[in-house]
């Protein structure tokens, strides 16, 4: 008999301010965790919406003082998009994807970023962010950013926990934004069925599930997307230590149907 | 301050027999739930995994029935597939998205199904299925499967609740299965934020979040793919009632730059 205790508990972390470059992001959010009377428990699962770890790797752009290249002024018209944002958007760019007048009045711009995320525009975002003007940058290594903080987390509270780091996304197919896996540590972001046999003694045979990515989702059901809820606690799920990282987690080009 | 109250639990459901066409899922599903000594409550959202409810639609194919046709006979060749399987998959679909043999032993066959998901082989599975040579089908309108589920929950228990019935499916660009939402009732699965402000007081202009597939995600994470934990209840998030099922959540042809 399964009981409450293989429930997955979600906790939203609010109260946390405005987070500025060099801000020690673990003892702010450490902070707010315990104000609202929670602790940090081993195994816990601290998922941090990506704005937040971009602000204080200072990964700020002020716009007005961004050059826009003529490739970046050209692709603006024709998009209908601010050239210093383009140009913004191209410096985080390896590759376009899709560009696309679209039938709003702004263009879609979809690429892979610089780290192999494939998403619109960079994942370079003019919301959640104080003073006018001025974008925030995907983290430059989200992974590192994500073993980073898992690191501080056991230097200064002696707690193991793991860390998942989400961006908001677009899919193919697909209507709605849904939150992913940019960056993970202390996690493996896949969980390997294959070579399990199912209920009926059928074996598995092809499927490995991208918890990291259903981890990101159940925190995005809390995450406000207007920025007051930027943390969540996943407690309960068992998972599997290691892995390198959310990088597993971006498909290979060569084995890619819809590149 | 935010409080424990705002937190979501994610709670397995497990102990569920083997389900038979013509089963009442809803009693079986109620009782398994009873045995955990869990009570269902008003709000919480129940989600069911899609193979039970084709189950207990009798949406069964025996496979050695199947009379391929000389298309499918082709695409199986070309594929390394069971013939029978493809003329199954074909039978479900109304749009081939992409076909590609790939590197592994057997090939790819990415569809639009009858409702207008887009998946691999039409979500025709051989998983968790008695009996061998038998596979099954996604249900017919699983929005409506949806709907009936929640009104016989209202019939039979007197308790409002809303319904997502998921199903497991591979992504472009990342790896890795995530769960997302086939139907759902009694829950509309896109929340818009467009118009609302940010913490910074930005207008949010692009944010409309797929609430159901996140859910879906979230119960995936406990969802053995093993087939022992078909049903998973959300409770306490706060949703938009209504909607008109997860129809809403497929893109429409003209505004999908990925078609």
């Amino acid at each position: 008999m399964n009981s409450a205790s293989d429930s997955l508990s979600i906790i939203p972390i609010t109260g946390i301010p405005e987070i500025r470059p060099d801000n020690d992001l673990v003892k702010i959010v450490a902070g707010a965790i315990t104000k609202q009377n929670v602790s940090i428990i081993k195994g816990d699962i601290i998922v941090f919406a990506q704005k937040i770890v971009s602000k204080a790797e200072g990964r700020i752009v002020k716009l007005l003082e961004v050059r826009p290249s003529s490739f970046a002024i050209r692709i603006a018209s024709e998009l209908n998009k601010d050239p210093n944002i383009v140009e913004t958007i191209l410096g985080e760019t390896r590759r376009i994807v899709k560009m696309d007048r679209g039938k709003s009045d702004t263009g879609r711009l979809i690429v892979e970023t610089r780290t192999g995320i494939t998403c619109a525009n960079a994942g370079v975002d003019a919301s959640n962010v104080s003073g006018g003007g001025m974008v925030t940058l995907l983290p430059l290594d989200p992974d590192d950013s994500a073993k980073r903080l898992v690191e501080s987390f056991k230097n200064e509270f002696g707690i193991e926990i793991a860390v998942i780091i989400t961006d908001t996304i677009g899919r193919p197919w697909r209507m709605g934004l849904t939150e992913i896996a940019i960056g993970c540590w202390g996690i493996k972001p896949l969980k390997d069925y294959r070579g399990q046999r199912d209920s009926k003694g059928y074996e598995l045979n092809a499927t490995i599930v991208a918890i990291a990515d259903e981890i990101a989702g159940a925190a995005g059901l809390v995450m406000d997307k207007t920025g007051s809820t930027p943390v969540v606690i996943v407690r309960g799920f068992q998972y599997e230590h290691g892995g390198i990282g959310a990088k597993e987690l971006i498909r290979k080009p060569e084995e890619d149907l819809f590149r």
